[in-house]
């Protein structure tokens, strides 16, 4: 009994290493999930690895490279099912049969339906003893992106926002500089290090004029999307102009001007993707093109518009809120201006609520 | 050394006993303090008190006649500084110093200016050991009504609405039931049986049509006070007609029709408050008038337009507000739309915030 469960005790400790090795690659290895592997042998972890980055070894392949022969007989813990298929890169499962490990121990299946089990067999029929679902909530909290684009074909959508205690992103002068103080402000460029795409609609360029970059010092540009339906932002917009490591994608349909268009293209860093649609750019449709190239993961900075229309088309998957200790009233807009639900008995819930003050500001964080 | 702190750990003890026993009348003292008092002889509690209502014995003098001839060599411990004048009660000094106490320990001196140490000089000149400031801001806190009162002459003024997580009090068809939880609004219903008074705009009497009465088995109605600057509301009001074990007060103004005030004062329970002004009710005036009839803490419960007004001229306290973890969007009410701040930097900051999720609503109080 007490060998057991202190057997359980260490494989939790090599697990949460495991998915702590994982978290390392966040906002790096789309379309992949986030993956990290932890080998132990006889007590001692004798090898670690995590995927870096879509394209390059698994996790499982870095921790076993590390191990060398002492992998044999060894356990291996893995955050994600090992895989059976070979991509770009051959199939882990095979490798980890190979090194004559003994047990794998794995934190959730691949929730790709079409792979989902198979790595697991196919270790299971080498005698490999596999044990699954230790610490599945966090794994799977870890690889929500992960989840939601191989499950659904769209990508995690986040709504990213900074409203004052009384519910306003503005003053009713349209003031909004600033609303959530530094600290908040900070993680806001984590965020960005950490997600794929980050999307503004047109209004928030012409009134913000964000250049949408992230100046964190080691961070990331995420890939810039402004959906823009009659293409009415500024040619010297910054989101244009200012120099980035990524490009910055315009959304917008038919009634785009074909001369201003062409101009755009013309711009270094810049696409066009223009929908044939007559005045709305089609945002569900919007959101599976993301996907097609390879970005699962979206950052939504606003404004209340086109966040309350994705919120209403259901494409939003998660609220992430600074609400600053302070009232400013009147009629400055509010952070859902686009959704309009009628009755109270109607409105969209919010699930798995977590508040924190860590910045000095209220932050809330939820599913819908 | 030892003895010494476990005294003052016993001291601490005693004194929140005290807290505990002034907050029993939490409500139902105005415009006195909440007073506790317990008396111990030998580290044994030989009398326990506290101030009942307005016009009753003070808590020191429960207390003494509990211990009777225990009192003589005793400690007190008193939440409030005893006081030194004839009120409508003898003073509680004499009646510890003829008990032949030996030390009293005082929370927190009378913040009324006028008597502020003189109890406590009194007690001194008479030889008793008395020491102050223990446990001074859950005194403070605890008084935080009387303590405006009594050095401003306004009432402490707390907002209470409830919100959505997009910040709207409605949605934007004007429905509100509901915006909280059952369990919030149960609260809501426990603040109304401690404040005094509890004020609304006429535009949530035509909206809402609220009695205002509070619904607990064993509640007490509080003072019901209408600011209806033109005698906009309907004569069917519930505030009017609703049956209630106080009085309903209506503040107008000289824009009122005469042969409604006449009409309206003749109902039950019923006072028109006219003020010699030619629109709006004249807001600190009010106020005043309410500590005049010696009603010292004011709930607020909306609308915003009224809400955002008495920010503005600087007459709410505190902020207690709940988040319900729901989305409506839209261009709903806002629950301050009567502030006007043109600039973030000039918004009007909260203090000393405080959060839980008690209810499963977010639950946010912080002060002006």
């Amino acid at each position: 009994m007490h060998e057991s469960s202190s057997s359980n005790f260490n494989d939790e400790k090599y697990m949460r290493r495991a998915l702590e090795l994982a978290e390392k690659a966040r906002g790096r290895t789309s379309p992949n999930p986030l993956v990290g592997c932890v080998i132990v042998n006889d007590e001692q972890v004798v090898g670690e690895g995590y995927h870096l980055k879509a394209g390059t070894p698994h996790a499982e392949v870095h921790a076993l490279a590390a191990a060398g022969d002492l992998a044999r007989g060894a356990t291996a813990y893995v955050t994600l099912e090992p895989c059976s298929h070979f991509g770009r890169t051959p199939p882990c499962s095979d490798a980890l049969i190979s090194a004559e490990i003994k047990r794998v121990v794995v934190a959730m299946k691949d929730p790709n339906p079409l792979v989902a089990g198979r790595g697991i067999d196919r270790l299971r029929k080498s005698g490999i003893q596999v044990d699954v679902g230790l610490l599945l909530p966090e794994a799977s909290t870890m690889n929500e992106v992960f989840i939601k684009a191989i499950t659904t074909e769209l990508p995690f959508v986040v709504y990213k926002t900074a409203m004052t205690l009384d519910g306003k992103i503005a003053t009713e002068t349209g003031n909004s500089r600033w609303v959530s103080n530094e600290e908040s402000r900070h993680y806001a460029h984590q965020l960005r290090d950490r997600y794929d795409v980050i999307l503004v609609g047109s209004e928030t360029v012409i009134q913000d004029n964000p250049a949408l970059t992230c100046r964190l010092p080691v961070g990331k540009d995420p890939i810039r999307l402004v959906v823009d339906g009659q293409l009415r932002l500024p040619e010297n917009a910054q989101v244009l102009t200012a120099s980035a490591h990524s490009p910055c994608i315009i959304a917008t349909t038919q009634a785009a001007s074909a001369v201003k268009v062409e101009r755009l293209k013309r711009l270094d860093q810049v696409e066009i993707w223009q929908y044939n649609s007559p005045r709305h750019v089609p945002l569900e449709k919007l959101l599976r093109d993301l996907v097609c190239r390879g970005w699962t993961s979206v950052l939504l900075e606003g404004g209340g518009g086109l966040a309350g229309s994705l919120i209403q088309e259901q494409l939003v998957d998660k609220l992430d809120l600074f609400i600053a200790p302070k009232l400013v009233g009147g009629n400055g807009p509010s952070p859902l201006s686009g959704l309009h639900v009628k009755s109270m008995s109607e409105a969209k819930a919010l699930q798995n609520l977590q508040i924190d003050m860590e910045t000095g500001d209220l932050h809330v964080t939820g599913y819908l």
